[in-house]
């Protein structure tokens, strides 16, 4: 299986970054088709995540497509920008209902780009949709809420896929999206079928649930839609490079995902601030290569029989095995 | 509608306990008479949940509903002691088939006695479900048996109430029932009107969640069976005296159960290791009082208002107004 | 007591900001002169700490110093911007000889303008010294270079007083002066009589630390030469309105500064970003209000004898009469 | 260098276990001879620390030396039982007079038992020492007991070495010697030659550090006397098989020992409450030998160079050729 695998990235694993402190950014700003092309660099990545609107508005799809098609990249998914300023309370869940409003347009422009680039979804990543204080929302009403816009956006687009990014918080204290458990309670109770999760391996470790875990529960659900990875250490959602600190863990969530045979890209979502960010991308894609030459060599009925009597030595014995050799 | 208002407590608020260092425990081992006696000590008190069976087999029901008797203390709830040893890899979920067998007969019998002390449910409490190590279960097939081993019981005993108090971990490094999202997720799939969840405010909060929000997302599933509180650092369930770090949030909490007209026993889930239990008892219940009195007082309709602006600071203002009084 | 207390906050409280995400900033940017009005704006705020340099280099001291002068503001600290894009890796501990120099004029400068202002310190927060990955660093050299960055600067500066201000981490993964204990050792190592420590009540709060044992820390060691307050969930440094999640421990934070006899300003580090700044500020000094008429109301000979016995209970119930009345 | 290395363990290792759930244990008890016959299945292992006094209070010194005898062990440090029902409000720091004389006469004697067995040290671990609630404890009382009691031992004994073994918390909600900068700073104002740390890496990595950085730290202070290992979950001590979660960072620590050049046993401090004892100690050895011949494998050099940059993908690059092969 080793080889052939699809390996893809967030676009703004090439932008630089700002924070709260280094507001002048961790350098200079770099256009979109200046990522393609830093994307373009990095052995083995095949497909991109791109984010919508583009920062500088006169960009245009024509130009973006030949940055891709000189670097041999195609779209796997748009994400549209529902957590910058204007959304600041919130895109789906906004007090107002003109900027619910502003939310929607700016997802069905998505969409269209989609459509536009024969990607597979539009990313939802409500990152503004929740609270920060003790009493500041109405929390039955600012859930429905967060049901309804994304349940009235899938319902508009039947033929795209609508995939939700949850994470249990930043920027907002809380977000609505905050687990993989509430977001698939959600995704029943909007009843579509073509909206799902992307799951991010980080989101889902500092969350404090077990990755793997929540890949199975997200495929018998049958929504386990995308999948991202990087490494934080378990109290943030710090993007740094797959398997820097959590290699183990890493491994049983690809595990899972051979294990049902979930076929899709296999994705990185890091933010390497003060990394060069095609090291970056090579570094961790280098290691889901040792993770999927190591899944080859796993002796999976061994685990399977070690699970079953729930033998964690014996199934950390053969873990390690594969995955560290010797 | 202060001073109508019923208070409990788990029956193990006035033990003494054991942990992995203090083996010989904090203090002398005591009956569940005793406890008994000692909770009627309490003022205020009037419910007991009791852990089942009792650790003198040859205690009789009759001797514990005298003693209920003659300390104006009737029962809420049964809790099967599906944890102790032979539980060690788990109740619903346990490797084992005769020891899952074991588990369902355990609370089989505390079926029986909820009904002979004319409780309002069965309290299961899966400590031992779930996991340790990566790589250690197939999580298919231990969420699988979770639910299942619910269902079934649930299903023998159509005339009660089964509740599930869900926890993020201890004594397991895992839980399997962790979250009120997961929880709800896994009893809607069970699909049985007399399951619900016990929602321990100390186990959700340091679950990451916002009781007040989990409570109302359980009240909108039509879930919540009944609830406890206690509090913590919200790194561990530290089951401290309830109010004792984080009053705003126990207000919120109350706050959504009155506003949602949600009617049932305050109690207390508290381990007293180190502090005299009839003390540590009156001071959460002093302070309860003190909440459902600063309730009278909210400005419910300006809470609204606020809220519907996300108007933190105004609602923050609100609520410190009626819980802090000048 | 009540009544005299100073209150101030950094001037950023009154700032607009940016993070990864609201890369466009949750409000249109403000001047520092705007900020300072606003500080005004605020109900008993007397000090400010302002950052160096300023954003607008036009700007002279000379109107900001006009501006401070309307608003009947004074200056208590001047923080140098150690942490902008030309520190990503480390002021004080950075790679590059010439960028450590950089940091060291910059805080030069910042000592003139505590010279010129009559301010009372040079705010150190080094927040870009540490690391973020596993190997990245040496750590001996870094901390050694964290203590020697502090020690040369507050010896070329002997008759002006430098501050440290702790944190666990953010921006970097983990900061190099991450904690109290930590901060003394290496403020001991320094061994300088005019290096101090700024003690934030959050950042003690995240970091696992009992703000009120800081602080008593701090005072016994001769160097709690300031302090600031916020809140947080533990888990981040939220900079939340103080007292909005916290109210007991911050009680005893102040109650440990009373009993010490620490005399000092009552400041705010705060980021408001949704919300209004000055409300936001007035809800956290009127808190702070509230607190120190609860302190005036504690029985301190009685909860001296309580905390003699470690009993939590009697100590608590002292504490909730102050801080919660009736 | 591989192949010489001693390996050690926590007599505890190979005890059964009680929680406050699972009061009946994890397993039926074990006598020390039991232990210290399990003990000597392990591969490799050669020393043990051994709790004093022993549960079974006719057990001879005698007795026990035949059992490590026979089993090739000996023994590395003896730990006196300061932590348990008596000292429940702490050992040196408790408010009763007679308790700390009690846990200075049980210390006294497990030093003569050191003598004895000619082991290396008392090792201390007040476990009890600290505070649960807020306003429970006069902050600055009771660190200056944690420093007394300590000091005062460690002067009546000059001829031998204690080591504190720091951590968070558990089963005080805070325990007075939490991190390696506190016990080093306690350490300093004890001023005693024989007083030193013993690091577990576990409970610095749940306490927030790095334990590399703890372990260069606490070598530098000339301090690190002593060292364990194990994993966890990052929130918690759960004292899991070492290497099962943080392979990374624990070779990040050995790297550490062996850059400064730091002789001595490697540990286990493991609790398998549901594993094998024997098992999970040679699972764990087993791993410690990888990383053993990993660092034979690292290329020093290369890795000075990455990190006088602060170069962490080079770095991290590095580590995984040593680490994971091929």
């Amino acid at each position: 299986m080793a080889g052939q695998q699809q390996y893809g990235a967030g676009i703004w694993h090439f932008a630089t970054y700002v924070d709260r402190y280094a507001t002048d950014g961790y350098g200079p700003a770099r256009s979109l088709v200046e990522m393609i092309d830093m994307a373009g660099q990095v052995r083995d990545l095949s497909v991109v995540d791109i984010n919508f609107p583009f920062a500088d508005p006169s960009l245009s799809l024509d130009t973006v497509e030949q940055a891709l098609a000189r670097n041999n990249l195609s779209v796997i998914g748009i994400t549209p920008e529902i957590y910058t300023r204007q959304f600041a309370k919130g895109a789906f869940t906004n007090p107002d209902k003109g900027v619910r409003k502003l939310a929607q347009d700016m997802c069905d422009e998505a969409a269209d780009v989609v459509r536009r680039f024969g990607a597979s979804y539009v990313k939802l990543w409500p990152g503004q949709d929740g609270w920060d204080y003790p009493f500041q929302v109405d929390h039955r009403a600012v859930w429905q809420a967060s049901m309804d816009g994304v349940g009235e956006l899938a319902s508009r687009h039947p033929d795209l896929k609508f995939v939700i990014e949850y994470k249990p918080r930043e920027p907002r204290v809380h977000m609505s999206y905050d687990s993989v458990a509430r977001t698939l309670l959600g995704i029943e109770k909007i009843g579509l079928a073509n909206v799902g999760i992307l799951l991010d391996f980080g989101h889902s470790l500092y969350g404090g649930e077990s990755p793997a875990d929540a890949a199975q529960l997200a495929i018998d659900h049958g929504r386990l839609f995308g999948m991202d990875v990087n490494d934080n250490l378990r109290g943030w959602d710090d993007d740094m490079i797959a398997g820097s600190v959590h290699p183990i863990e890493l491994f049983e969530f690809f595990y899972t995902l051979r294990k049902n045979k979930w076929e899709g890209v296999w994705q990185l979502d890091q933010f390497p601030f003060r990394e060069d960010a095609v090291a970056a991308a090579n570094s961790a894609i280098d290691f889901l290569k040792h993770i999927d030459r190591a899944l080859d060599r796993l002796d999976f009925d061994a685990m399977r029989a070690a699970q079953e009597q729930q033998d964690a030595v014996t199934a950390l014995g053969l873990a390690r095995a594969a995955l560290f050799g010797g």
